[in-house]
């Protein structure tokens, strides 16, 4: 089973960026680590909206499940909702931090209204609940 | 590890109410499948606001972790928020349907600001992801 | 044909209750001549919004209809609202004053819009008016 | 005792107007049988809101309550709620399908306001609940 | 120099409105008195929306100016709006009450928008005051 | 193929009327050329919400479709648009100016809602591709 | 009989200020002629707040009315509406231009909502209408 | 005289709770303080609305003031106002914290609205506040 | 201990101002008895945000607290809150009326926001409540 | 005459995306048949927001007209439609879907309050009756 | 050239007033710096919104630009950007911190709206920046 | 010292874009003005936001002070403001018109929110004021 992760702007900033919020561990990192725990994992991440929605798009015929943390473009692009809406494969959002407890305009989401669940607040872990949720699932 | 299970309004209800939107298993069902796979967990269901604020201060002096469903309580109650807030235990909120993409007051949780993150959409698949977390992260 | 009158929080103080809003006649009085004129009543009233839900709940098996006032609760409570959806059994709307001449907070009501209609501003009336709808219907 | 039940807009077209919503039987069907019932009834329909204002001015001296159905005036029409508040004549407002149910813009309504009372989502018998209120209350 | 009075809905009713609101004296009684003062006069009343329009339109080439009382109208009606605009004749709007201490739905008026100047709250003074600002700021 | 090209109010003032904004051409001369390019057009104006609405009724049985510049009504009006929901006949909304450039109150459109598709800010050119969408998709 | 003209902040300025708004004549000129015309005018401008709240508070034994014109303060100002309250004389708010044809926030006004009427649009002849309706509706 | 002091849900946990924000006493250890001052008290608390309903409905006879801290359920109750209204007690709202100050869903409260007046941000020290208001302004 | 009661606009009109709402006793009135229950007491009244900013700005040196009824200013006035955040001395807020129970703008409280605690609904008990929290409190 | 139709996200998915709202053509073939009727097309599609910047202002020397469906972007970017702004061409924008009748957040179009005019609702039949106003238009 | 900085109220307390937000200097100590980099500045500060007023006012006669810090008046004072709109000389306002980063009533500006530009958020620098924008951009 | 000063979308069309708006002078020119007078000075534009976002992360190592101006992209993109965030450079936000006094969805900007300060109105001088900040007080 092949899973894509993808991460939206500034994720490749992890580990240096704003650490009182989003920690100091690199995503290079934990990924590694995830790799351990299963196969078939990809990883992409863009700074660029529309590189997002290519890969989703492309996601179409080369994954069974995407795990997506769209970064801030979560509260304000309806592209890259509407891309998620128009690919077959199914898509778990996650975010490190809990989107709950920030800033009023992260608490809406419109790439969550258009995917399968959320993750929020669980820090790195999050990626992992994604990715087991898509793998058992669908196996089951 | 001892982890509480707390369900709000209507859940005792899951499997007959609006199987189109919740399913059709029982949480009872659902509950038997997850004591199989972990040990130390604990389950409690109302209907009563005031017994899950009862419980959850309770909580704090028997259980090393909460996940909690408030269902519709979590849009509408602060006096749980400030339950959450009061107690030392971490805890999961579990939404079974994606409230992202439900109506618009289904998308904010008072509940949700205070937990430490949220799991929402995943069915009751959300549960086994929020006890996993707890133990897993706290073992760590 | 069994109906069953639940009535929210406050509505035993009804006559004793802002008279100059509410009128000045007990809730006791006026059902007494309801069931004068219909057979299979029950009543129940609460101010706890969870021994309502769990009445809701329970009605699925004992009646053929609801005619529920639910007070404030109206216009706080999702997980009543959620109740009345999660029952098969069709739920009447009562409010005792207009909601839609008195103030903004009182004029959207969660449990109207799970409800099968809502009967508002005739005073004690209004129980009879959803009484009769419920019985004379349902025998057509 | 005699009553005018007024329709708004639209209300010519029951039975043809979106069946999904609105049921297919005609008013003057429905009407028939309310006359078999119900003596010293009057009906008027009109798309013009000024001829329904016109009609309410004119109960003042001809009827002793009047059913209204204001359709979609109902949420826009601040001259019909002015027209109803210059008149000393009861207005019970009727609408077939329950309002608190629809869309946002449908939940509000200055004629509402204005009215005694309101029977809201039990379809054409909604027009019976209102005539018996008024013709039962009256005599009391 | 002629000038149109122009009376929207329910003005026909004043008097008998909600005196303690409109006060008791009949527009036609003071239509009386304001000839007496002013030559030139032309009174149209209607619960019509399409009728003040048509006027409106028909002012342009009769009157060289125009005192209007759109009554609800003011607050719901784009189309008014739009056929002052249309025309090249100045239009004085007049309230009878003080719509800055009303309801907060009476408090925004599109067609004061479209018009010259706007004199509320004198009550039938308030028709006096705008007929003279028309006769004797033309003649300057 | 007969199509209805109905204008609400104030589009008799066209050429008159705020030339800056609407042009200075009338509708009168603009159909005469429309006429010599299609054959089995029909037209009507008013200035009477309630004219229109009846007008949209029976449209219902003598027209292939209907192109509507429904004005100021298009803003404000619940009634017309139910009135265009309720017959079977595709309507296709028709605005000379753009109205998304301009007052906020002119961008939403309750009827606009209620059409197949809107053509907004082509001057009276809108009305041509009004009716080659609909001569044209009908006959394929 | 005595009447307070009270001119609030910036129309010191008139003739100077944004003259394509408010036009090129001082209001001492203007107040000349009105003296011409009316016996027992007092005229007091202030950019202080606080003297205007002083003003009024004296106004109540000295004069038989006030015409105010608030300029700006009437969007911001709840101590000067209180201040109107506070006083047994009656109060005419006058704009020079016409609000409701402004910017948004200058079409709700604290004091217009305090004072018994508005007059609004009429350029310096505001000031005449006022004064008019003060001594000819105190006579009679 | 006989005073009830009433505290809503999380107030058992004071002095556990949040301690930067609510401080380190407990409820129990201040009312002893307080018994030490004035005779006749009674204190009671729940986190269930329904029980505080209850005893509202209660007081009317037993008791000639009550000081209320709703917590939570201030900002959220329908139904505690509408039992504070429902009794001929006056109720006088303690809030531990300065609300004014604090998220904006604090800010509102229903209850407040109901009661005789409000007492927030002085920490335990309200509830002396409101006792003395009590008791010395019913001796006058 | 000194203590400078300081009050806004329109409270030198108290007794004569609105006494259906704030009552018929003057502040002098009142102030002289708490000059014989307090010593320390200064008090300084303005209509003039200026004098009252300036007056707060030298308490920081001349007083241990300030009981401060801002008046309409509260709803209004940020500088008068940056005021209050700009000096070492606490403030105390008092209104004569309850606040939450009166108009929507009456509602919010930039001062309030700023100070110590809030009074509200006591009428001028509510001074004396203030001076007896500052003097207690800091004796303690 | 050169004509540029530029579309933005998930245009390339057309056929594929969601096909009971978006219909099962692909634009490519469409495209096809659009070349049959009329010379002078260009065609560019991208996902990213700055792609379609670059080529709108290229369009400046290189077309005399643009017809643009900038599809989820539309409600999205400032920075799009201050690019319609910077070029000398006249932009048609197009939506497939009638944005009117779909979710809250696709009713407000920055891009179109910078076009020409909208074509909203028609489907692929959208493009010709923009790419036919355009041509048509110019000639004359 | 000469130049008036015009400092708002609470400014007088710089260097003192919340120094983790404005800084420990005081408004004195940085004039006399500034005074040794430019010649022709004068200075003011108020806490009197009307003394503001009139010094803009004057300014019209004796200064080329104006720097302009309005504090907390900035938010809420209609009257004093309608001054600075009434006086032919530039005026550039200042922030000693970024409003935008701050509470939401900060973010929104009449002054600044009236203003020819705006500097936010560089502490004292502000001043330097505005004085130099002005001086040499009036040379050139 | 180096400096990197950033410009958004359409930035690129300065001197051809809305001339009235944003003046006749290309970037181009004015940035050799500013390189004669500071050294150390990069320049880059883009039209695509995700370039933006590379640049601001790349700038972490390259430059002391970033000058910015995200056109269009202020007012809408959570992400870039996150990348400003995300790095340790002091980043200063530059707006060529005066935002304050434009279309309200002009006024939010996100990304000055994340930002050191803001130069707003001053035409490209704007720039110059911004680099002269970072050089002058870095030296500091």
């Amino acid at each position: 089973m092949r899973i894509l992760i993808l991460n939206g702007p500034n994720l490749n900033m992890l580990g240096k960026r704003q650490p009182e919020i989003y920690g100091t561990r690199s995503f290079t990192d934990y990924y590694n680590e995830l790799q351990e725990q299963f196969t078939g994992l990809d990883y992409f991440q863009s700074n660029h909206e529309g590189d997002l929605i290519d890969r989703l798009h492309a996601a179409s015929n080369q994954y069974e499940g995407v795990v997506f943390n769209p970064g801030g473009f979560a509260h304000t692009s309806v592209a890259l909702a509407d891309a998620i809406r128009s690919i077959g494969v199914p898509v778990v959002e996650v975010h490190l931090t809990n989107i709950h407890a920030r800033e009023n305009y992260r608490q809406h989401s419109y790439t969550a209204a258009a995917s399968r669940g959320v993750v929020s607040g669980f820090g790195l872990e999050g990626y992992r609940m994604a990715v087991r949720f898509l793998t058992e699932n669908t196996i089951r």
